[in-house]
């Protein structure tokens, strides 16, 4: 079995982790909860997103985190725009890179962005342009690639187009969500199949939920179509919108005891992770869902 | 990626599932629990362990557990026997099979069963010898396959050395255990580079434990060699007796997901899984580890 030597992990905690939350986690919690995973090895954290505040309340203090953080010269950081005004308030909180999103399914789409997907074309078009004008890395999230809790399943073919059309306004790289945590290790291949005869390797990014237990299998498929970069968030942090309590995005604590199992360097401390997990889970005073965490809670360490 | 067309799962949750659980629960629920399995699809059912109660309380009434329950033809129900004299008490019982434990690593099968391994072989042959007078089908579950919490690392030829013992005492078929939930994919093909090169894959079974949240990325890689049987526990009921609070026996219900959307038949159906999974989550008064029966609880259904 064959996989890259080196795994870059984003860090999205901040963000998708923390999107969902309904309890409040204060400017100065937040600031220092990231700047302890800045100086885990992590080399790029989604520090936290520029939506309007009326739909993400969680994270209405973006500006304010954005500039107290440390800046950590190894660590790059990005933020979630969704709009040229979202775009224009990240450059001047100040950014490494910028994130736009949109989906695979025209009524998830249409649900979450209010738009259809041809309507958003244009209107992440320009974000892009502007973005990559100020020099700018460019991510663009592709989310519901595998199943739309409206639409069923979603082929590979309509991931493809979104894709290559975010590709041709500019954007840098694109990351593949299941959203909804759906997928098993057959459907990734499909997928892979048809991204990876379409788009370099280096360019996706795969960001998995694990609403059902899958991801640690997901990203395992993965890497052995050659995938090297994955989004997750620490201590698994981040429900699932569409099923409260249930698991959302894979936590980068199992993520990270999968990867250097398998001798892959990923250049982070895994106690590190571990002590800012068990500092936003005091916080938010809940278990989060790590399997890893929980063992390590329990006294034994990983 | 190739994999078997067709998957049999133990359901180990009466035995392996209660065994550690400190709240007693009744014998009529266990019992009515049991029938919910047995009417599931599911083809084999660890009931109890006809271990002394002193060692394994929540479990005391095994006799009475297999007297009470309803035997489904379709489904062959086994029992955990340590030495003859509980072997003597499930004959009477009745069951189809028994299995016999010992472990791969030296220093936990002396702090599980008091005994070296070298005096565990003549022990345990003479329990297998007695059950296949009596025409049982025999299983041996060999613990700690991958990792000792006292030695560490276990290698594949320690697992072969024992595998080969119990196969000359006349088992008809050795589960492998990672007992404290500890391998990643890597270290599964290590191991089953060693045994399947030894002994026939379809007496070969896995047991995972989802202590670090790996055990689907496992099975997906045993089944990438051609296993085709596993043990489960329904709901992931089943703690790590070295970790309280931690995961263990991989759930059938995440089990089933993943199987099932791999195109995998079983004979199960998924609902009645997970609605005996409700069933024992209410009467332990705790929620159970199982990701995709948190999803169904979330009111989302499968």
């Amino acid at each position: 079995m064959q996989w890259p030597k080196y795994v870059q992990l984003k860090e999205v905690g901040p963000r998708d982790g923390l999107q969902n939350e309904k309890r409040w986690i204060p400017t100065a919690d937040k600031v220092a909860w990231i700047n302890k995973l800045s100086d885990s090895g992590v080399k790029e954290i989604e520090y936290s997103s520029f939506v309007h505040p009326k739909w993400i309340p969680a994270l209405s203090d973006a500006r304010e985190v954005g500039r107290q953080i440390k800046r950590n010269p190894d660590v790059f950081y990005s933020a979630l725009v969704p709009n040229l005004k979202g775009l224009q308030h990240a450059l001047e909180t100040g950014i490494d890179g910028a994130s736009v999103f949109m989906s695979a399914s025209e009524t998830h789409n249409r649900k979450n962005i209010n738009k259809s997907i041809a309507d958003t074309f244009p209107v992440l078009g320009q974000v892009v342009h502007e973005a990559k004008q100020a020099n700018k890395r460019v991510t663009g999230y592709v989310s519901t690639v595998f199943y739309c809790p409206f639409e069923g399943k979603i082929t590979p073919e309509q991931v493809v187009r979104v894709c290559e059309k975010l590709f041709e306004y500019g954007a840098d790289e694109i990351s593949l969500g299941d959203t909804i945590g759906s997928a098993v290790p057959s459907q990734v291949e499909q997928l892979l199949e048809a991204i990876l005869s379409r788009f370099p390797e280096d360019k996706i990014i795969m960001h998995f939920h694990n609403t059902r237990g899958m991801a640690i299998a997901n990203i395992m498929r993965s890497l052995q179509y050659g995938v090297s970069r994955f989004d997750s968030s620490v201590g698994g942090l981040g429900g699932c919108p569409y099923a409260p309590g249930a698991a959302g995005n894979v936590a980068t604590n199992d993520v990270l005891y999968l990867l250097h199992g398998l001798g892959i360097d990923t250049g982070i401390q895994e106690n590190k992770i571990q002590e800012a997990a068990f500092f936003i889970q005091d916080k938010l005073k809940k278990e989060l869902p790590s399997k890893s965490l929980a063992y390590a809670v329990s006294g034994r360490g990983i």
